[in-house]
């Protein structure tokens, strides 16, 4: 298949994929009675139950198996904690404007979707052209302002819709502002990741884990973005589901005591040095990951395999899972290592999980912004002897070599490690003078020996006090849902070979609903028998639809396969039903008594469907005509634990 | 016990139980690093699960036994659905300014402080001024912002932290304002509940029932109210859990099938007649209470019984909860009858669950502004002969006759019921003139023969098309929480009596942590199995704590009591363990191999502690002394179903 054959084929599942969903009420643009808003979704009830279950295996395999501690802050945040953050400044994209309309765009999908169109329709391209639009593509997130505005007023792109000319891009931030209280002088934002609630408690959850490290909390919660153009469904959405840990853990020791638990696990990764040199993504145990140095430490390679069993066990299919580094210029100058979980569907690789080692940032940030000390303590068994690196600036004398610019070279010298300071010392000494590269002013200034003085001196110390990294995996719910819905969604013909009907092969564990129970004629004998049936599942908090409408079993059938109801129970006789598989077809005869406490047990996870049949005879039907290795082979149950 | 000692009392017992809250992390105030935001707080650990457990017992409570539809829409709302409901108008709270300073305030808060101070410690006031302050104290709700003003006024009150004057009181819109996209032309506002998410999804939610009536849709989420003064710690603040839940039924049959399970629970209930007419709350069987109709119809007293199974089953008291009526000035006008369960704590009664009958008023407000029909059909099994009404209003004389009134007077017109336009209709031919009551106007106008025509038509009809009315039952999360700490805390005596310990009596059901784990010596071969025992809970989901420190095993009982913590499992023998119960501080002697189990089936709700005594002997213990009949009043386990 050429590229543009596989576009089409990837439009057309996307299609009927989406066409399905979004029938069934999984999800639909919110507030369409008055004409929607984009970037904003409503999960109806098989989308809500899907999230539902998605969180709650995200709690068990998270929360409860490594004891995280789950808190939930405000939505609404302060102007002030958002500062320390970062975000009031940074958190932007660039934007340009409609000169006569107003409309807004981004800045940087104009000049992709141009380039890209060009590549796909222009046959009369030179390869020189060619290189270049390619060069613009991999590029596009590293332009400034500037050089994004020259590309554009280059290349002659003009607004969408009515071809005005354009602004120069300029930033635009990606926050929702309020005002918080009467008064209307105290703004505050809603929140755009749910993290910040997390680090401004550091202190407080310290204590509450006895001031031990490591720990971890976490949050799930709702985060909000003013995305100037939401985009591709569920992907790009003003108003999300986070869910994030924090896992504090000391600087010194990274390692991780159970991760030889995950060390084994193989699957796809793309390391920085893959993706420079134009590979392709390759199987690597992650024990090998870590241990030839391609992951930073031990507690972040934990976490990309502990993601990994998650996102599979949900139903994501491993194949059109890796694990991406982020390459020097994605990540952030604090960060010690980034990983992308990313998912491929329709609209290529997604980036669903994020795993980051944000070493000390944030605790710093907030520190120095509060004066409230979020800081570790490791207490001696007896005092040690250390020798500490004394670097005192004299503002004075910087100030008037470098007036407004002064702080930054401050902080610049202060933040130097051992060694950088140690040789600034000797050619200070030496020299007289030293270059010093400063990288908040992104440049070399000339540092003399009376800006500053450096030295070592002994001391006994009774603890270590220290700022703890930050190793972070945040999980956009979203992304994965629909990534998970993609995954999932299969067509297959009926009965009479003339239509195709929609199946998700959602897991047990993931399944809106688990189980339709329909009587197979209008009977009231049978209407009652499933009526108690349903009363049995809703105590056992099995969710279930019962379907007493006189529509074909067969229907009824196609109804819930679409909606991935992964059991049917039909009471076909006064004193034993049929249990229906949804992929494979296959039915088992079971006692009335037994059923409910059957189909909890394998929706619960505590037995697979090849347990039962096991147990249990296939029972004749139309859908036996499936073969086994069919069956076998699109096996969704994947227990790994 | 006179008020001011009771009044003492309840400060005491609400400051032990705060302070445990927060130091123990149940809940805190938010960005406290940074002096904190008023109104806004954070779960903690403990507070974030109890919160989880009361969600989780919601749903099965609610939406898996009832079948209900849950669902999950956006907190952002366009302006445009915030208008059809009446909340861009109407949603305020009258405020006041301090000239100088721009401080702001409650009018009526102002009001009520100064009249229970004055009420509380002057000693001197008159009858008359007694009987006026406490006239002024029951029509707070009442007052316009002209009669608000006036009293403040009259009474001299001032700003309390200033003295300086206040502005007259002004309406102040209690929702967070922002602008939803980059244009900054598109306002909205975070939802103020989260009921309308719902109503605007009628059409698709009736679609997804298979067109048929009652059917209930659900959704539980953080909601936003700007509050000029919060206060009174989770029980007025400005971002708050709602769980809410919307049962549209058929206007002409509000009976319900299940009503019959709950009519013979009776509990405490207020009806208007008994507040107006100064009586107590008393307790009435719901069944009476909907026959003798004091509770307008089945579905609301359906939910009334709900509710009081729910709230009894976290462990609220019985006997510090009331359903208590909204009195007719209270409920909104299109309302058909409102009930709020009040929970008792030292503030007072907390309404912490609205349940009313909102008739048709929501639906027809989005059918009108949206332009789509939010209707429900009834198709007849043979077309029936109906009379329908007809009124037609005169626009133009109407005009002539009302000019910017017009609109009021025709829309009045065309909404009287049969009788009262029947009336009308011979009155107008009689008489040539009538008098009519335009409520919307607050006047009474006169309508002459030409400006309406009034007649019966006959007409055949193959189905009934109608505005469902809409039940809801809507719980404030955060307040039940709260009231749920204050009905769970208790002090006991140590062991030798010379200190108070903290207790939280929660259900194991609502307990954040259901189980502790510790080794009684800190010893290889018990911590081992301590840890063994504690995965193995981990693994079926048991949120427990493993306590590994050296403290006395008392002092470390006593930590977890005051989180609430039901069961504590102690490895003192390397084959079996003891068993520690809470509240009654008895044990018992259990194997290794069955400890776990067994903790999961007492903590799921499956037995009893009382089940797990009549199979296991009380062993040996301090705690022995406590006597049977204390721990059989005090158990805390209520597990009606």
């Amino acid at each position: 298949m050429d590229a543009a054959q596989e576009a089409k084929r990837r439009e057309a599942f996307r299609k009927a994929a989406v066409n399905t969903l979004e029938r069934r009420l999984f999800y639909k643009p919110s507030f369409q009675i008055y004409g929607g808003v984009a970037g904003l979704y409503d999960y109806g009830p098989p989308g809500f139950e899907v999230e539902a279950n998605v969180l709650a295996l995200w709690r068990q395999h998270f929360v409860r198996k490594e004891k995280m501690f789950e808190v939930r802050c405000p939505c609404l945040t302060p102007e002030v904690v958002l500062r320390a953050s970062g975000h009031v400044e940074k958190f932007t994209d660039l934007m340009v404007k409609d000169e006569k309309t107003g409309n807004c765009f981004r800045a940087d999908h104009l000049l992709k979707d141009y380039c890209k169109e060009k590549l796909e329709k222009d046959t009369n391209l030179s390869s020189e052209k060619t290189a270049e639009l390619n060069h613009v593509l991999a590029m596009l997130d590293d332009f400034s302002a500037e050089e994004l505005g020259a590309k554009i007023k280059g290349y002659g792109i003009t607004a969408p819709d009515t071809k005005n000319v354009l602004s120069d891009p300029y930033p635009f931030n990606l926050m929702f502002q309020t005002s918080i209280g009467p008064s209307g002088v105290s703004p505050g934002y809603m929140r755009p990741e749910t993290a910040q609630g997390i680090f401004v408690n550091f202190k407080d959850l310290y204590y509450y884990n006895g001031k031990k490290l490591p720990f971890a909390a976490a949050q799930i919660g709702q985060a909000f973005r003013n995305e100037i153009s939401p985009r591709q469904g569920l992907l790009r959405v003003r108003e999300f589901t986070l869910a994030e840990i924090e896992h504090f853990v000391d600087p010194e020791d990274k390692s991780h005591p159970k991760f030889s638990q995950v060390s084994e696990l193989e699957f796809l990764m793309f390391p920085r040095e893959d993706q420079v040199s134009a590979r392709q993504a390759r199987r690597i145990q992650i024990g090998e990951a870590v241990s030839q140095g391609i992951v930073n430490n031990e507690t972040l390679g934990y976490f990309i395999g502990r993601v990994y069993l998650f996102l599979t066990q949900l139903g994501i299919d491993k194949d059109r899972l890796r694990f991406r580094q982020h390459l020097a210029n994605e990540m952030a100058h604090y960060a010690a290592d980034c990983w992308d979980a990313e998912i491929e569907c329709s609209y290529g690789w997604i980036e669903c999980v994020g795993i980051a080692d944000r070493s000390a940032f944030d605790l710093r940030a907030h520190n120095d912004k509060s004066g409230v000390a979020l800081v570790a303590h490791e207490k001696f068994a007896k005092p040690r002897e250390v020798e500490k690196l004394i670097i005192t600036p004299d503002k004075k004398e910087l100030g008037l070599a470098f007036r407004d610019k002064q702080k930054m070279v401050v902080e610049a010298l202060k933040a130097m490690g051992e060694k950088e300071a140690m040789e600034m010392k000797s050619a200070l000494e030496t020299e007289g003078e030293v270059e010093f590269q400063v990288c908040t002013l992104n440049k070399v200034v000339t540092i003399k020996k009376n800006m500053v003085s450096i030295s070592k001196e002994k001391k006994k110390e009774h603890q270590r006090v220290f700022t703890p990294s930050v190793i972070e995996p945040s999980f956009g719910i979203g992304r994965i849902i629909y990534c998970l819905y993609e995954h999932s969604f299969y067509t297959r013909a009926n009965k009479d070979g003339d239509e195709q009907l929609n199946v998700f092969r959602f897991p047990p564990l993931v399944a809106p609903i688990k189980c339709t129970v329909c009587p197979l004629v209008q009977n009231g004998q049978f209407e009652e028998i499933a009526e108690k049936i349903a009363e049995s599942l809703d105590a056992s908090g099995i969710s279930n639809i019962l379907d007493m409408t006189g529509t074909s079993i067969g229907k009824r059938y196609a109804r819930t396969d679409e909606l991935g109801v992964p059991f049917a129970i039909t009471v076909d006789k006064p004193t034993s039903v049929t249990v229906r598989e949804r992929d494979s077809r296959q039915q088992i005869r079971v006692n009335i008594d037994k059923v409910a406490t059957l189909v909890k047990s394998v929706t619960d996870g505590e037995r697979t469907w090849a347990d039962i049949l096991s147990e249990y005879q296939i029972h004749s039907s139309w859908s036996t005509v499936v073969r086994f290795w069919d069956w076998l082979t699109s096996l969704p149950y994947n227990f790994i634990t």
